[in-house]
């Protein structure tokens, strides 16, 4: 442990304290709502961006500073991050973590050559995980940043693209069974078109849904009982991707018959990109059972790209917490922070910094969720506002008794219904209140 | 036929014509694919923007001059409406029109008034139908104007508000039915929500479906065998309409058993607001043999709201057109032009200009798409780009009869793939070329 | 005072209370930093949002309850609801109102009779000030709702709608100065183009700029002394309007010598619709003098168009605070709510729960302000990244006493150049902890 | 010649030619109002996108085939690059060029070491120019690649890399100066902020300004006669650039005296980037005499990032040439092909493709525009549309001899004036009608 050789493990200090590496509000052993904060977060590190982001942007270099990486593709270099990626889970105090089979190993000239090199990370990984208990949200195959899948993975033109993509999930479901992961991501990327005129995007979902079908199998060949999740992006970097939102992704998993088999992982930043709110995003999910895990970050909604900041925004974390208590908490899944520094905050303390602030800004989501819910208020006024469907004509509605003759007989004889006010801005204030 | 005295029927004059009142490429009798334009297009008017745009917006009022109205609620003013809409529509050359309940004839006090001032305004319409061959595109209910509806119609937290719709759309199916109209639209302007903080999302999805079952269970009784259509809009008026896009849609129907009953009409404004191109759109549905009619106009992508300009974007009437003759052309739908005029173009005379321009870039669109397959030379690559899939792994990947084992087996016989470009530019060249 | 008979006049009651007609963070007479919250904040309310907005929307109707209101053009009506708007600033403790020539009198059919309803109203205002001590913030024409100014007024194609522009702009100048405002605005809605087609930019700016000299030369002669403000928006009513953001204004200003008779008043919903956040479009006017008042509500960056929210993210009202602060407070402007209620909060209660929130809300963003400034740590970190330009080869340059090859020698000699992290994670974590 | 064996130069075949390595409407040497095509349009290929853009994205790596390069950091390979780009220029037949310091030569660990590798490559540019005749349209220096600059060049909140960025200024105005480049340009990508809470807005401006005004001074001091120019993009990379768009530009250089010294390179992407057409910003521009370049691409309006695309919307590029033919053609700039190909299309060959793509849109608009000044009706509207100002109340308002007494006096005796249409959708067809 001498990769931030000045950095303490962090722990709760609370509210007043002004030490820039103690946790504020996150208290793992604090119990609301009969769960401890540990539990209801399950916080996750995304190993891409810890220890493999090095802050380029399309119009600069990187800028991250990382002595103990050597740059080269070695095994051992790829080990040593890992140690260091262990050592900052066990300073930062997050239980998760996330991978994609190219970061944690690299990828070399040769399928074979590539996937030893895998196995000799994860057996790696596994020892790791031994000694500090830390354990798998998700793994995932990189499906995107590789030249042969700029058209596609699944849904390549070329069927030797989509042999390969195949192969490379199955290797990664292999390492992820190993380690014991508890999910299986697909983010789809290169799943989708640059342009329409060279597209035929029936014949690419064909492909894509049998991908799928064909990792299902396989799961149960190999006895891996993880859940499945897909992840729904609009766009970027295709100019259109098909998992573009929860209800895309939902119909497509409606339409090829994999319903049963996947939930969604869903990203704030991602929802945003599609025009939606996350708190949309998850309840389009909830009302399909389909919330399965949660990307956590943030972006900015004036810029229309991926930003993928640290989730800093309160009202955000709060209405996220808010669906995650309504739904009962997370099974498999957890808060992955699918975030990265900002370029200009290219030191390691910047992890340190970025990861509590946003350990932060749950641990107040998840406070200010459950303070709305003993409060009361807004959840009765949602209740009352739906009232008339508790009996009555409503009841009969509801039941299925009812039709168009008899609705109109009935509005003859009732005349014009006056509306009650949505009290939006009421509401609001109640939310400002207890924040 | 006095209302419009100086303008005379539009007719076809050539692309040498400077004659701003008559048809530059819309050719309605002339053959491309073995059927006449006026049978490709199927063009309609939408009585709406027609005979009830004000052209007013959120901050000024109606400028549109329109001297034959008389601006009162009556039963006379509505029919007069319908005299001078028909003369406009004998002049500009439009077969098919399109209605809202609410457009062709006043909502009075009391719903009973409100069906009886419909049904004698149906009955004129019948006339005039019969009188002059024009025929009806679709009706539908406005469910969205009235104060009522300010919180929706079918997804109502009030369930007097939902029985109102119900009796509402049950009169407007029968003046469809009656007018013997080939379509019944539901656009779900208030189904959706202000604010997430007082909705009951999956209630009210449970409730817009019971609507749809009750129109589908009522068609049967009276036997409108019609096409229903729902159509997608991301938000506005709501600040989220649940009908976001073809995707969600699909979803919605699906997870409701609706699939069979519905199929999309889909807007170019409406998909551009989602932020999908009208194209793809267009290809979701068709995935889902779900495409039924379209609603022509274009919006300006760098504003953020609903602007219904006609349509004169020629890439965007070639893509349309492209992919109704993939679909083998419309069967109960059409290009209704769901389209006004500016605010600023408040004369008269401006109708027949904007319908004229709308109906010459289909024309051209309609060309230049039947000249991009006679051309093939995109289809060709396309056909090409795809041809690993017709035999050998692909084969098989399509067939269902590999497995992740045999294809990681394959990919390490058969190493890398070398990917083909894409082509973007040169097809844009070509396209550009056929334009 | 009988319009509002169950609403109390507004006080504060504390964080604690739960009473929804109760102010929790505004109290009027709290110090911080040596003057009052109501001195700080010098809120107003928006007489046409209170009193003449009718909650319709582009796709329905009004809903807003106004009994009070018989919907007539009678000058009586008008002094009705002046009656009615007083009463409401009196419950709700705001002491600054803002006003459209055509919001508190008719627009008649004959530009004299206008002008006399006008007149008359303005008497019935001056009454009420002087009884209630409530103050006119500032005073304008509506210049975009009469169908006249369709197409511009001071940017009319069409002289004669520029001389009735400005023929209404010195009887609402008259107006405001009667009425004893502290300001006059122009906000240009109509400013601007639906197309450049038709359009001669340059000639459209010059007029515009004369309208402006000519107001500052009438101000000059009845002795106005109130500040002058423009107002940004980039878009909606018009396609495009000049005074797009608080850059295009200043250039506005300084092309044609106004930048001494003028300064901003500034919206956050404009501000996003341009694509800046508020605190830019704040920072930008401080960097030239210019920053004169604000439209305080908030957007939906999810929305395309101005939904004019009440203001209820403390975020939001915080930057908006410091910078209030920064530049010492305002002199003439103030908080103007330029806000509305959503169409389905229709009933009177819900201005008041609107107003409540809004006021709340910069109470908070007033004393997180106050509370970041005492603290320091966002300070002295801003003043020490600047610091090498303090001394040393910075404040040479500031300076102006180097040059390019003088510099390439410095380079030369000192070498790369190592910066340090911009913490911008950090920054935002002390936000939240002071929030 | 050697580096593109399979390529002919591309030369003009007509519009009937299905050959995809012809120009179909670019026809160099015909002439158009009076110049020819060449003239008119100044082509100009961008070295970065031609030689130094691997087509990586956030996403994943380079896809570009280049087998001259060695991708090592040494002069050869520099050298050897500019022989392909060279022979790349000869046969597609384009005669000017643009470059940044850092695209044509290596950024070595020292500013030494880079500037004698910049000289020595320059050096064999002057000797490749000398061979074939071909020019350099402008130069800059990139000061937005390298992690020094991360914060910012100009307006670095440290002075030493303010103090670099000038150095590297010197240099790369040095190397243009020697290539005889015809302007040289500023674009400020890291001149901005990526959060407001560590910035020093005006401190950094004032910075900038003063960048500037040495540059101006060292032009002077070396004789240096070219034009210098800045370029508006609203954000990306950083989170919001100062020089959002022409209008914030030009009140930059308005508020700091730079705007005798100058112009605009305005880019059609960062025009749509910032909300606006490009014909909008051109015009502002022209607004204030300040146009000077112009780099061609397009975006996708349906994406919020920067996807330099090939102009390849005939509509764009007639408006962009209708804009440069009203101010009388280019004289110091010209059309440069600031554009990449999409990642997909990563052969050598899909360059030329993609640049004659964009050369025949330009030849197309620069048809279209001639054909609509030749046609007339349009400006023909415009002009009868101002008509009122050229005589009467309209002309004193232009002359100053009026005011607001007047005007009203005026009003009273004229009253209600009645307004035209603005013939949007004539105009439209007219456009449609000449394309």
């Amino acid at each position: 442990m001498a990769y931030f050789p000045d950095i303490p493990k962090i722990v709760y200090e609370g509210s007043k304290s002004k030490n820039p590496l103690a946790f504020k509000h996150y208290n793992p052993d604090e119990v609301i709502e009969g769960k401890t904060m540990r539990d209801h977060m399950r916080f996750g590190a995304a190993y891409w961006h810890v220890m493999r982001n090095s802050l380029s942007d399309p119009f600069g270099g990187g800028t991250a500073v990382t002595p103990w990486d050597d740059q080269s593709d070695s095994v051992d270099n790829a080990k040593k991050r890992a140690d260091v990626f262990f050592e900052f889970l066990e300073k930062i105090d997050i239980d998760y973590y996330c991978f994609h089979d190219r970061d944690i190993a690299p990828e070399l000239n040769d399928f074979t050559k590539s996937t030893e090199a895998l196995n000799a990370v994860v057996d790696h990984l596994a020892g790791l995980q031994k000694s500090t208990g830390k354990k798998l949200l998700w793994g995932t195959a990189c499906l995107f940043s590789h030249g042969r899948y700029s058209q596609g993975a699944g849904t390549s033109p070329d069927a030797r693209v989509f042999a390969y993509a195949a192969a490379q999930v199955k290797a990664a479901m292999d390492a992820t069974h190993k380690l014991g992961g508890e999910g299986y991501t697909f983010w789809g990327g290169r799943e989708g078109y640059a342009t329409l005129l060279n597209t035929d995007m029936k014949r690419e979902l064909d492909h894509l849904a049998a991908l799928l079908h064909m990792a299902v199998a396989y799961a149960k060949k190999i006895g891996y009982t993880g859940q499945f999740y897909i992840e729904p992006k609009p766009r970027e970097p295709s100019t259109h991707q098909y998992d573009s939102d929860s209800a895309a992704c939902l119909n497509f998993l409606r339409q090829y018959n994999l319903l049963d088999h996947f939930k969604l992982n869903i990203e704030t930043n991602h929802a945003t990109l599609a025009g939606h709110t996350m708190e949309h995003e998850l309840t389009v999910a909830l009302g399909s059972n389909a919330l399965g895990s949660i990307d956590a970050n943030q972006g900015d909604t004036l810029l229309g790209w991926d930003t993928d900041q640290f989730p800093s925004d309160l009202y955000g974390t709060t209405k996220v917490m808010l669906k995650v208590l309504e739904m009962g908490g997370f099974t498999t899944g957890g808060l992955n922070f699918d975030a990265k520094r900002r370029r200009e905050s290219h030191e390691p303390i910047d992890l340190f910094y970025a990861h509590i602030g946003g350990m932060d800004a749950f641990a107040r989501g998840l406070k200010t969720a459950a303070a709305i819910r003993a409060d009361g208020r807004i959840e009765d006024f949602v209740k009352a506002r739906y009232a008339s469907w508790d009996s009555g004509i409503g009841q009969r509605i509801e039941s299925g008794s009812t039709n168009f003759d008899e609705l109109t007989e009935w509005v003859k004889q009732n005349g014009e219904p006056v509306v009650a006010s949505g009290r939006q801005e009421l509401l609001e204030n109640i939310l400002n209140e207890l924040l």
